[in-house]
């Protein structure tokens, strides 16, 4: 059984990827809407609420998890590899090994929450296996709001993008992470802006891709005849309507959420 | 002594206006910064919290508490005084008298979070006094994530003011609540929009003069001749360099946040 959590309904990205990709894999779901969004919070915040959610998961048969949530990959992966015996995977490496593989400048951007910017996670994770690069970063705090505000196609978010991508676009990057597993639902306004030629790498589809071919390499993990992707579970810590909305939206078919202490 | 809560840092415009207007009551704040922010959150996850944040601060010697934050008044005053036996105070009340008081033509707008004005209780408490005033009410949530950033004078946060006070401008309401502790820092934006007739109710600012009227007709409490505001305590359940500037800002001086679990 695979469980995948996020601070919010962002990692639903993640579990769509997921469930396309490896369907005869159980899924669990934890969205900790009570508490989101982790990405303006501090590390220690996220640290202790990632241990939280792990617990949960764990104790309701998750046999690998998944961290779908940039901003928890950047400051509690260590430490839940240190509390947890079972394989954690993270959103970060996917995504770097995909930009690596991706660029041809050696110029990479990467975008994401205050959380994620300020570890520096990707930069030290790209120069560790290409020192040549040359990495830009750009925290982009107000895209989760946006998001979660449904506003994907308003005027106000194509400014707002306009001024976050400035820098990246003057840096010419060829290769832009979106650091966020909300970004890909702003793909559409990101790719126009920062410009056609410029590679984005998804974060959540290259943590699912990752997750198979671990899966695939790791003979522990078999895939189930009978099962199929309506069976997989989503609790959420919090239920409100934009939730719901948001959360059909990503999955484009109806999902029974269920809310959790 | 004055406990007084928030979901965050907005809150402090209410401890900032008592600390001005009661300068010899001691005061303990606290922001509940890492589980912020409330207004999207259903309200049985705001009630739990606001009972947790309560008794955090009766514990630390709280008589009276202030619920800074129109979210929480909003749906979880009734619970707070079913638990508690010390007076509490909201933000909604005192900002509905002073916009009855302000009004001429009786048309009242109110804007806040999205818990605030899914609640209704603004329009509720107005037409209970006044069954003829016409109530327009407009959700703003992005403008939380907007002053937490400091964008309060950019360029995508003018349009989107725009844009939330466009229904209301056309429904010519003379008086305009803001019904968020985080919108006074809005303030200079809002009423140039809004049009300078209109009178903006700041419910920070209303909420210390309520507080202030309370306690000069209740004998149990007294002020105390040595204490300064300087003495004040404010706690935060989570601590980053936002938080500080923002505090620092509010308070036009350095605060001591102390963070607490």
């Amino acid at each position: 059984m695979i469980g995948i959590f996020d601070s919010g309904v962002g990692g639903m990205t993640v579990a769509r990827a997921v469930e396309l990709l490896l369907p005869r894999f159980p899924l669990l779901y934890l969205g900790d809407i009570a508490r989101s969004p982790y990405g303006t919070k501090s590390d220690r915040t996220i640290v202790e609420y990632s241990i939280e959610n792990t617990k949960f998961l764990i104790e309701r048969g998750a046999q690998v998890i998944v961290i779908a949530c940039n901003s928890a990959s950047s400051v509690a992966t260590d430490r839940l590899r240190q509390e947890f015996s079972i394989p954690i995977i993270e959103v970060i490496t996917p995504a770097v090994e995909q930009a690596l593989r991706q660029t041809r400048s050696c110029r990479i951007g990467v975008i994401g929450t205050k959380a994620t910017i300020r570890s520096n996670i990707y930069e030290r994770k790209i120069l560790a296996e290409r020192p040549e690069c040359r990495v830009v970063s750009t925290p982009c705090p107000l895209l989760v709001p946006l998001v979660e505000e449904g506003w994907t196609n308003k005027r106000e978010t194509k400014m707002i993008l306009r001024r976050y991508l400035h820098s990246l676009k003057e840096s010419q990057v060829d290769t832009l992470v979106l650091g966020c597993t909300h970004y890909p639902l702003l793909k559409h306004l990101i790719q126009p802006r920062i410009g056609k030629r410029v590679t984005l790498i998804d974060s959540s589809l290259a943590a699912a891709e990752y997750l198979r071919q671990y899966l695939q390499d790791n003979p522990d993990f078999t895939p189930s005849t009978q099962h199929e992707p309506g069976k997989n579970r989503y609790f959420v810590t919090d239920l409100t309507e934009s939730t719901r909305s948001m959360a059909e939206k990503i999955f484009a078919r109806p999902i029974d959420l269920q809310p959790v202490e």
